[in-house]
């Protein structure tokens, strides 16, 4: 009979995960394994996975390993492999410093989008380095639900975003349907819509429909194409002024502050909870 | 810094709980505390909290402890009281076993409904007493989905239940919204309705919108009103016959076995599942 396996469920912004340790990379997680511990009502439930290993303890990071001792081998829910996840990365940051595995300051993360820098606040926040937005175009993009269509900004942070501006967030309405988005062919691989309204100066609040898992309750890149958009309509464009930009963006699960800086990165500020720890059954895991 | 809390998270047919051992009735879990622990996202997540505490040891049910020892003092997600659930019956009865408060085989469980009789087998399923069916009519109810409508029979488990039969069981559509019932003031507290068909001989499957929540994975009543209301159909019914009638009833989260006797007692069997243990951060808990 094999070992009970160690595992935490935590959350950024209520975009959750269940955090498996295992530093040594001694676990065999398949695709079944993780769908069946991220199953909300089978398993323990999560909007993902997080394998906390030693970077030199995985060929998929083993290469970064003198500039980042841990990798996050994130998991979908579904037990396919993402490369990144803004609100994973500061979770799992987050337990590092839990666990006494990483010092509270800036550190490095390996992920399988490469490396991805990190500060942990003793107590509080964690910022994360999310990399910078492209806007592609076309500039004559527009989304439509129930009848009702707004222009929409084509951002991209290495995945697609629709941005559209409304008077209220219920005028998305219910979002279990994908919104529509014309012109055809603008999003070849589907694309992520955000509806966002002012709540006051550099201060919006946004509903996301993510392509492939419907609304979620926060969405990491989604903020970042949010405030974005939202800087280029106020008129604000840090690599013109040589100034960064902040916008706080309300999520429904949270708060997260965003900062865009004149070389184009845009750093996500913002919390990170863990919540429960404990064992998993392993026979139940096997199946 | 209070202690850390227990907890283990379980399903039954993929109704899920978490489970909170409290033998000693120490714990002050609110409503807020609760639905804190239930919410899937922000905190651990399951339909539902089953407190453990001896019945001596709780107001609710200690004139029940000289025939009980263990009291279910179960909650709704939004943590509100619940009076029972025949799925958290045998999650809980299969938690006492497992903990070795109690020997597998048969004994009774406290509820705020009352006492349940349970038999947990050494390994694998268990059984739970669910009471009786009542068949109140109206004989003329019918249930709408989407523009199509179904005759339905009224059958009450202490909670009112609509059971339609359907030719395939995505005639029911996405369940997002609560079907439309006739006559008018049927169900004047609202309904659980169950859309069913046929498997094989004594064998059906179903789907079900339960009054408030949606569709759910399972529904310990509903399973006991689909089998009286097949019976019926089937022209069984063992107050007649003196003989009991038994069916297996397939939901969206596994399979359930339903035996009715000549007294009207329904029993239901099916899989009662540990996932894993832990404990709770308790100045999470506290928010």
């Amino acid at each position: 009979m094999s070992a009970p396996i160690p595992f935490l469920k935590g959350h950024g912004t209520e975009n959750d995960f269940v955090i498996v340790p295992d530093p040594d990379g001694l676990l065999d997680l398949g695709p079944a394994q993780v769908a069946r511990l991220c199953d909300r009502r089978a398993g323990i439930g999560g909007d993902g996975l997080l394998r906390v290993v030693r970077s030199a303890k995985d060929p998929a990071a083993v290469e970064l390993a003198d500039r980042a001792e841990w990798f996050m081998d994130y998991r979908n829910a579904d037990g396919s492999i993402a490369e990144m996840c803004g609100n994973g990365v500061r979770v799992f940051a987050r337990y590092l410093v839990s666990a006494g595995l990483a010092e509270p300051g800036g550190f490095t993360i390996a992920t399988r989008a490469g490396l991805r820098a990190v500060t942990v606040a003793e107590r509080g926040d964690v910022t994360v380095d999310m990399g910078r937005a492209v806007l592609p175009g076309p500039d004559d993009v527009r989304v439509t639900v129930g009848g009702r269509s707004w222009p929409a900004r084509n951002v991209n942070m290495g995945n697609p975003h629709a941005v559209a501006f409304v008077a209220d967030l219920a005028e998305a309405g219910n979002l279990y349907e994908a919104p529509g988005v014309t012109p055809a062919g603008a999003y070849p691989d589907g694309v992520n819509v955000e509806f966002v309204v002012d709540r006051g100066e550099r201060h919006v609040a946004m509903r996301v429909h993510e392509r492939g898992s419907g609304e979620t309750r926060s969405c990491g890149t989604g903020t970042c194409a949010v405030a974005v958009a939202a800087a280029r309509r106020d008129g604000l464009d840090p690599a013109v002024t040589g100034e960064p930009v902040g916008y706080t963006v309300d999520v429904p699960g949270g708060r997260l502050q965003l900062r865009e800086y004149p070389d184009g990165r845009i750093e996500m500020t913002g919390p990170a909870v863990l919540v429960a720890s404990g064992t998993i059954d392993p026979q139940w895991l096997a199946g």
